[in-house]
């Protein structure tokens, strides 16, 4: 079975994470979303912007366009709520055909705790030293006997795929796990989250390193509009803070200037003796003169400058 | 093609929606939750608590145990929005095996409407009532242009797969579609969305029909937590409320009992009498005088009335 | 967790596998396959020729229409295996929600084997029933004592999560697991393969017999084209045959004639009228006396009878 | 909409195929095959060997690891046809958003053909030049006509959602479509065939060039295996031959070989003293010192030199 390598990233007491290869990242999914919503520009704060729209309108399919591929090796009872994110390719070593390695997954004594009361799948409160003691030792004594008689057997030429059915879940396994960043995504959000067991979630975080490198602005906006602004516990939260933050509200402008400039500037490209019965056609109210102005000082806001200054006062008056 | 059934949805001028049938209902979710969350008791008010339990808590994997079918007729237009939901079953009409009918999407003048400026895929305000005769007349021209040319070169023996190319979009189609429960209500969420186009809208719309009397908790639970509840939108709107709704609190607290009663409950049954030194363990501290005497009048609170008067008390304040 | 219902399979020692419900069967392949492939007539003999005609052309979407929904108890080592077919919608007992129970498999005698040095992942020969024995003592050992320490440190509190993790994947565990029937048939045709491994053929061949009660024909046309005819082993053996089976001749035929009548029978109705000049136009050399004789006559042989001559010839004489 | 780029595959009159990026190739395979199967050695002729074992056992998921990402170009009517693979992951042109432009599919001259009486789905025969041409005049006067009226109610406004239902299939459109090397290899399969409509496999072939630059052991397999082995076609066709091709014969061998080869190296490492009973408990009958010599040569028959033998003579006297 395969050991650590320097670019992995260890996980509990034996496993790691090892990022093999990715194809595309913030940039790929800029192309993609262009290709479906219309080109807009193409300067990096733009970027931003763009997936950050994307994520805030739950527009995931050019988040499918980034490809992760890692190597990971963990314990068989976290691999088998691994393997419930059906998206993903893997390829497992097979007990079938291989012969199983004396690896077993110990754990440190901070994660051995209570079951919870309250959460019916969590832990809880602080374990005497003696217990704690007692379990490690009860994992290090099944580990050693099952093994023993797995390699008993083995070496009396039982075959191996029945031979390996006395062996612990806590048996580590290795697999290659490829998925795209949309699913990925998803992968940590929920195993990254504290309801998820502590020992997938060192998997999730290791996994969410290589993302915070291959695609930053998506894993930002991933952290701003998913995790930290939709879940339903964070509408609780928001009534605690009762007042939207201004981060929020820079967002909202923003999108609603990128939508509009998007709308003027980037579909067909129109004469520019179009723009002004356009802009008067769709509402707009300043005098042609005003407009150009506007237009040639290459302003984001034209076209809707009077929607947003009413958007922002009626967002301002509510935050005061 | 074919025609419309009795107990089928019209949709659009000639289009519908008809459920052919269906496996489960929301009693198919609360046995397959149950299998993997702990059993619970059977009374319809817990089945109700549950299913809402799993979709606060996006567990949504109970909800794939019911499945819809459904045979539907639409604009290819449509069918191509429709097939990107990629988790689908479907056959749909092929115009390569069997010959195009005379049959196109007409729009009403009511959804006649102009290019709208703020979003760039919707549309907006009152259309002029001669710019509505020239859509409609320029729908009706191009499709019997293209349907006589059709059957010109049909009736001439040219391969169909090539002479149905001169067909507009908006030719209907027909095709069965088959999928879970949540899947079609993700397509559900997205597609009767007011972002929506209006021609999909329609068809999502009676679909939803069917969701409503085949699995009626899942449905209210999906639009209190998922379409109401998490939208960007909402949390906006949250700030205008200024204050958590009761039947959310009412919600979490159902939410916090449920987990509660279900670990001392519902798991490995216990003896009696391991129930009061297991309470004390988890942090209890009413005698056991008192804890029997709630335990054996029902009270589903047992266990953590502790916690439940201290989020209720910490709620209030913050409502008040 | 759950006992053996009377309507279940018993597999292994303490499995089973159990229809819970199903959607569709031959009909509902039929009915979907129409509206793709034209509409055919509605004698029971000709659902079948569709069914085989699907099947022989990789027509697969149709099979996607029924849906079997099983409740299954087996070991983990087993589960771990199954679980791999992504297309299905699956609710597992979940060992951090609740807690293990003492069941765990124990091989008969006749099914320990030793590993197989022609496939590494098989078994073989004659084990000494010493050997026999010993695995079978070292299974309920290992099972035992792993029970023994999981259930001590659970009543000491210790959270579920962690404690499972002691116990073997020999331990049974229970699913409700969902799938269409074509996913359904690949995952037969993989496990109750001889490759595959005993103890999940079991649970496969238990679900075949619900197949071939729900979808006999579909169940019969794999059976025939890609259990038996297609595997390349099959390749190998048609070689020691050297003769094409008259079954297969046969379907050859009913598979032209099939789409022959369809192609003049089935798409728009036509007139009487209409036929002759048509046949004409594909090529017929009848007299239109000759013709309509044929055709009154309800021969489906009507269009192409020089072509089916010559083919059965052209086979004729390879086979004789 | 974009124009081809210099390393862009033309198809058709205006469309193409690009490669865009592609993440591993046949080392990816490999290397995710033997973390599956075991590690086997590391030689060019023996990474060739094991795919091709991997395709012959439809041994797929390694396939998986190698993933493909395309800018595609098609009109509509391919493209309808493109998206029922489910798997890809898709990003298109959207006419909601963005304004369509000028630009249709009008057939050759050489594939406009009639529609075949065989085979319902396909084209037959010489068309005359006089109907070629007016399928040529049909194809652009309706594109013509349709286009000019999508830019009258484009340019007074009406939305462009519903503006674009005038169009016909034969506009072109565009999207980047990313797939992994199985569900590639399954879409080359079906789209180039040549059952498959031409303007399908155009596009279908031309992703083929770039999988034999990327992956060029698994296409070959492929090719050996699936395309020209498995199909039910080429069983009737081995019936005119009456002789398994040496090619298979040789592969077969190889087979066993690899398999053994595995089974006995490459394992938990073995000391030198643990092979030869080993071998003898595997049924081996040669001398120590016979079976020492053969191991220390490198010959790859160890272990089963009987049965290979044997089954060469079986084979031997059935092609002679």
């Amino acid at each position: 079975m395969s050991q650590i390598s320097e670019d992995a990233i260890k996980c509990l007491d034996k496993g790691f994470v090892r990022l093999v290869d990715s194809m595309g990242g913030d940039d790929a999914i800029v192309q993609a979303a262009r290709v479906s919503y219309g080109k807009g520009t193409n300067k990096v704060s733009q970027d931003r912007g763009l997936i950050r729209y994307l994520m805030r309108h739950r527009h995931t399919t050019p988040l499918e366009m980034v490809e992760f591929k890692f190597h990971c090796k963990m314990p068989i009872f976290v691999a088998r709520q691994w393997v419930r994110h059906r998206t993903a390719n893997i390829n497992e070593y097979s007990l079938r055909y291989s012969e199983a390695r004396d690896e077993f997954y110990y754990p440190d004594p901070e994660h051995i705790q209570f079951q919870s009361v309250l959460n019916k799948q969590g832990r809880r409160g602080e374990v005497p030293a003696e217990l704690k003691q007692k379990v490690q030792d009860y994992f290090k004594e099944i580990s050693e006997k099952s093994f023993a008689m797995y390699s008993e057997l083995n070496e009396a030429g039982v075959s191996r795929e029945l031979a390996r059915a006395v062996l612990p879940v806590n048996l580590y396994t290795e697999w290659y796990w490829k998925n795209d960043l949309h699913n990925l995504l998803h992968f940590i959000g929920l195993r990254s989250d504290s309801h998820a067991q502590y020992e997938i979630r060192v998997f999730s975080d290791a996994m969410a390193e290589s993302v915070k490198v291959v695609a930053p602005f998506a894993w930002e906006a991933y952290q701003d509009y998913v995790v930290k602004g939709m879940r339903f516990s964070r509408v609780e939260q928001s009534m605690l803070e009762k007042q939207l933050p201004s981060r929020v509200v820079d967002d909202i402008l923003e999108d609603i200037a990128y939508q509009t400039t998007a709308t003027l500037h980037h579909n067909k490209p129109r004469e520019d003796a179009d723009l002004f019965p356009l802009y008067q056609k769709q509402g707009g109210t300043d005098s042609e003169t005003d407009f150009r102005l506007k237009w040639d000082s290459g302003e984001i806001e034209i076209g809707n400058v009077r929607e947003i200054r009413e958007f922002k006062s009626k967002l301002g008056s509510l935050n005061n």
